[in-house]
């Protein structure tokens, strides 16, 4: 599956020249499970490091049907050709866990965006838990960071624990709704409210403008009441139509003023670091538990230990203490 | 710290005849962090686990000067009074992770429960970290379930990771609210309501009927278009007044009306094997930080390579290999 690989040089120059092809194969790099492509992937993100970090973060998410991909067309579009901005447009799809199926797949849902030469679409990693997924969504962020995109838009669906790693993962986290909650609303998991910097109701357009506007005003209200400022900002609502563009400028103007505020404060600065010590304990963590199901000790006994813990036949407590135990007793001084 | 030890036999007969001294010592020892009293509270846990697990698990939170403890002094009494159960009272108190203050050390707020022959309170364990002193309180569960309590009301702040652990070890999860919002409110963290099975608006008693009322109905509302029914149980909202009693049993209603429809479709006992599992798991996890971070050759390089994370300078994917070949090193195959 990976493509033949460059040399780092080759890799470091292509992406920093904001060579597109080159930095589609550097993804496809980061985004391999073979050792030898992960030690090649970790120096050369190592390299453009530094050169990264200068993007506006952007998590958007959205149940099915609210016009994630049309959203982005415009205001990627809009970013693109008002504002001479350059945008990548990255994902993470839990379903991509499963199937390997992507929700950015099929591009003609961008249709403008896929064929801007200022847009670089790309779509979900196909492979990997969630948690993996995530991070090759991370990297590949730093990536166009170092090719020189000044805007990063990270689409997620809103089911799941997806949109949680997103808002770990940007600068600011965009909700998208649309009016006439009940159904369409089903699928959306409890608290994903509680991420949101800002949430757009969706299709304002034709005879759904005042069903929109009704919803905003309903929305704020009960982001007033269950949500109150933890911090300086306030979340948002905004009204906007992804398919006529209208309310996109004022959507955006709404991610600079947050930016404003969070730059002033520092809070950006915070939040970044925050979201760089917590990726590395999460890498950490996830490291620690493949050694540990690795370990062929743990391996032999753990399906039995879960299913009498789940049976309530066994306490967690011992189950835990015995897998702990047969992982020590394997590393520590090796194989006593 | 730790009381004067029993022998298994002799925890093991107090407990079971709900000897409410020995039930006493034998939470101090599940509590003590020594390891010899771990591996006796070990053994008593495995030999009461199958007398456990028959109480009704009720989480109950609420920020500050919601009256938490009033609720609790008029539903236990309730509980035991007019319905004859048998009611302990326990807390995870994240203060306690801090200060060893406790939110439960004050008896006096639970009047009429301290002196309830019936009723059993206990504090929070007031050392460890928030996952100890959940596990802990855990473990305390089953002992007092062992002794033939039959409803455990398990208190925590509405505010941090607390009332997460205690959703994630309860059958139902209460939201203690009072009217007027805004400042009140300011406390909660975004998120509390996802958890919620049931939110009580205090204080529903003189001239504060009203604005309860209007308070619920806000909260019903904003409850239905923020979380939709993820599964078949809705979240309700109901008014209470802790101090007169008022409501105490309507709200009791909703929880076994929760319990039935869950007994009936299976959702408790998934919902227990479930938090079981979870439980296992994240014993494992905390084993494999605290092995983690006792590894001489991470403690070593940690806070700077952190440090180094935070600035910027350094990418989280290189810290977290760093750290994980150096523990991996350390364990595996010993001393190479």
């Amino acid at each position: 599956m990976a493509a033949p690989r460059l040399s780092l040089d080759a890799y470091e120059r292509g992406v920093t020249a904001g060579d597109r092809a080159v930095l589609g194969r550097a993804i496809t790099l980061v985004e391999s499970t073979r050792p030898s492509d992960r030690e090649l992937a970790r120096d050369l993100l190592a390299r453009l490091a530094p050169r990264a970090g200068n993007a506006v973060r952007v998590g958007i998410t959205g149940i099915p049907g609210a016009g994630k991909s049309t959203l982005i067309d415009a205001l990627g579009t809009h970013l693109t050709a008002e504002l001479g901005e350059r945008v990548a447009v990255l994902a993470v799809d839990p379903s991509s866990e499963r199937s390997g199926g992507s929700i950015l797949g099929d591009k003609t849902r961008m249709a403008r965006l896929a064929v801007d030469p200022r847009a670089f679409i790309r779509p979900s990693p196909a492979a990997g838990t969630l948690g993996g997924v995530a991070q090759r969504t991370r990297e590949t962020m730093l990536l166009c960071e170092a090719a020189g995109f000044s805007v990063v838009l990270v689409e997620t669906v809103g089911v799941g624990q997806s949109e949680t790693l997103v808002a770990k993962m940007t600068d600011f986290f965009l909700v998208l709704m649309i009016a006439g909650a009940g159904d369409q609303l089903q699928g959306i998991k409890r608290g994903l409210m509680e991420l949101a910097d800002l949430v757009a109701i969706n299709k304002a357009d034709g005879d759904g403008v005042s069903r929109a506007r009704r919803a905003a005003t309903e929305y704020r209200a009960a982001l007033r009441l269950l949500f109150p400022p933890a911090h300086a900002w306030q979340p948002q609502v905004v009204t906007v139509s992804a398919l006529e563009g209208t309310g996109v400028a004022d959507l955006w103007a709404e991610v600079l003023r947050h930016r404003e505020q969070a730059l002033a404060s520092g809070a950006l600065v915070a939040r970044r670091a925050t979201q760089a010590r917590r990726w590395m304990w999460d890498l950490v963590d996830d490291g620690l538990r493949e050694a540990f199901r690795a370990d062929p000790g743990v391996a032999a006994a753990v399906g039995e230990l879960e299913a009498a813990v789940g049976a309530g036949q066994l306490l967690p407590t011992s189950a835990a203490e015995t897998l702990l135990a047969r992982f020590l007793a394997t590393t520590q001084g090796g194989d006593a």
